[in-house]
């Protein structure tokens, strides 16, 4: 089957994607933005490669959301609204025009509900697998963008939603037939495997950091990295209650199988939960204005002088006791 | 050899590039411009993988500095000076600390040449061989980018420099023992080598262009293409008198040896000169500044009217017959 060489790929599945008049149609070399005075500009580069982000044969419009989702979660915790963004793609030899237009059918409903658009980008041959790689941009209110240094001793740290999920899933992803494992109903290791592929950007979020929290990132490669993390960043120890990180009903059938999944949540990556810093007399108006959003927020430990301790988190049990997590954080490297 | 992980590498090579305040030290998840109210922001993204746009064992720093100069290139093109670039790096399995060592020398050398910086990106780990991608960021006084749409019946197109030079040292960088096919001294190889793994981008036309010219784009697909792309942005036709595509002392000779050279000299890919479009009333100024840049200009042909000819360049001979090109422009894809 004749598949479309480049400029008519281009025009007919990525142009579309182009609403902004800044994207000049993707008919230009470039993408102008005139942004506007009171606003900084917030970028952010995520690259993701088959075989190492996600599996060759995943659904290609998750592959689409999922990449344009990583970036846009950067922007979230950053206190950024998403703009616009620039794509290079890089297909393998036996990409086919089906898998292009179900991977930008994935881009067209997510630009839709995040309120961004294509700007731009390259589509190149890779001498082997598919890569992706996404330049994001969001806008802050000038000096606004929540930094990831910034945590203060005393400060309590947030967690959103729940930990652990897409670390299982991808092993669920990998091999369905763990679910057994951990005794989990095809519906929850569904819902698991589901947060894997495509992760929910926590945007409402955005200026709920702005107003009321010192620090944030976003929790991609494990929360006990990430907040090492901000440890580092900030000068700041931290100690979390490992018992209080938050976690979904499915994660919890399957730690009462496999107790040891309690350590392995906050080493996963691919959460893409929110982690912030929030001051003690900001902790109110923090969990209100969270609260208005419907994402859950939960105080998991706070963050502590860092000369004592080395900026190195420690979690510990609910009798106060250091947990050996037995590993390091998730590594895509 | 124990390599440097991610956040080593991060510290060790790339955050010495992050001179800017914007790119925070590359310690924080995203960087933020405070762009100003009298300027545009130009963004541009190109991607290059090896196997396709370089080969896998040339030398890293050229590899990281055309990746970056292909870019400029671009920018420059759009009347735009660099300020800043993100990077994505997806390294193959057998990276070395030496690789990136060199990789990122020649990233800092060329920071200095064109007055940009690192400002934020993403390392990953590569399914198969090294790929990049890079967006570029370069500012414009607001409304003043020069499009690629604009070119009038009756403009006269310029292109810079010499034209089919890269495309001829890609063959020779592919092959050097066809550098005897064209008679070719080897210093005159390595030079037109030396053109196809490290162009020159034309920044200092940059504003000769805004003050000068219609319209203009960097020929990085082929001449023939690539004024293509003009005529079918700007509904517009071309004529241009092959004769007078300027050609580099290098090219000549090997044009002596062998005469079809001439035809693919305007088919090859890779020559990052600049074509525009100039009013025939603003000739005499955009000859005395270009000439101030001390890059050469050369007229070729015009934009004719496009109805009459269906949006594409015709190349003629200097009795004004068409000459076919027996082929198409360079395709990296």
């Amino acid at each position: 089957m004749a598949r479309p060489g480049e400029f008519e790929l281009i025009a007919r599945y990525l142009a579309p994607l182009a609403s902004d008049p800044a994207a000049r149609g993707l008919i230009d070399d470039a993408a102008v933005l005139s942004p506007s005075a009171d606003k900084d500009l917030v970028l952010t580069k995520d690259a993701l490669a088959a075989g190492i982000h996600f599996f060759a044969d995943d659904d290609p419009g998750l592959i689409a959301r999922k990449a344009l989702r990583v970036n846009i979660s950067d922007l979230a915790a950053k206190g950024a609204a998403p703009t616009g963004y620039l794509l290079a793609l890089a297909l393998p030899s036996d990409w086919t025009e089906d898998w292009i237009a179900a991977f930008t059918t994935g881009l067209k409903a997510d630009q839709e509900r995040y309120g961004c658009s294509l700007l731009g980008g390259d589509t190149i041959r890779s001498a082997d697998g598919l890569m992706i790689s996404i330049t994001a941009i969001g806008e802050v209110p000038r000096e606004a963008m929540v930094p990831r240094a910034g945590a203060s001793a005393g400060d309590i740290i947030f967690v959103s939603g729940t930990i652990g999920d897409a670390g299982l899933g991808l092993v669920l992803r990998g091999d369905p037939a763990r679910a057994g494992d951990f005794d989990l109903s095809r519906s929850d290791a569904e819902r698991l495997v589901g947060r894997y592929l495509l992760p929910e950007p926590r945007v409402a979020l955005a200026p709920v950091l702005r107003d009321h929290v010192r620090a944030a990132m976003d929790v991609s490669d494990g929360l006990a990295g990430d907040i090492g993390h901000m440890c580092r960043a900030g000068g700041v120890a931290a100690q979390i209650r490992i018992d209080d990180v938050p976690l979904s009903d499915p994660f919890r059938r399957a730690l009462a199988a496999d107790p040891s999944l309690r350590t392995r949540a906050v080493c996963g990556g691919d959460d893409y939960e929110i982690v912030c810093a929030v001051a003690p007399e900001n902790e109110a108006a923090f969990r209100k204005a969270a609260e208005k959003t419907g994402i859950p927020v939960a105080a998991i430990g706070r963050f502590l002088d860092g000369a004592a301790s080395g900026n190195a988190p420690v979690f510990v049990d609910g009798d106060g006791r250091p947990v050996d997590l037995g590993g390091t954080s998730f590594a895509h490297f």
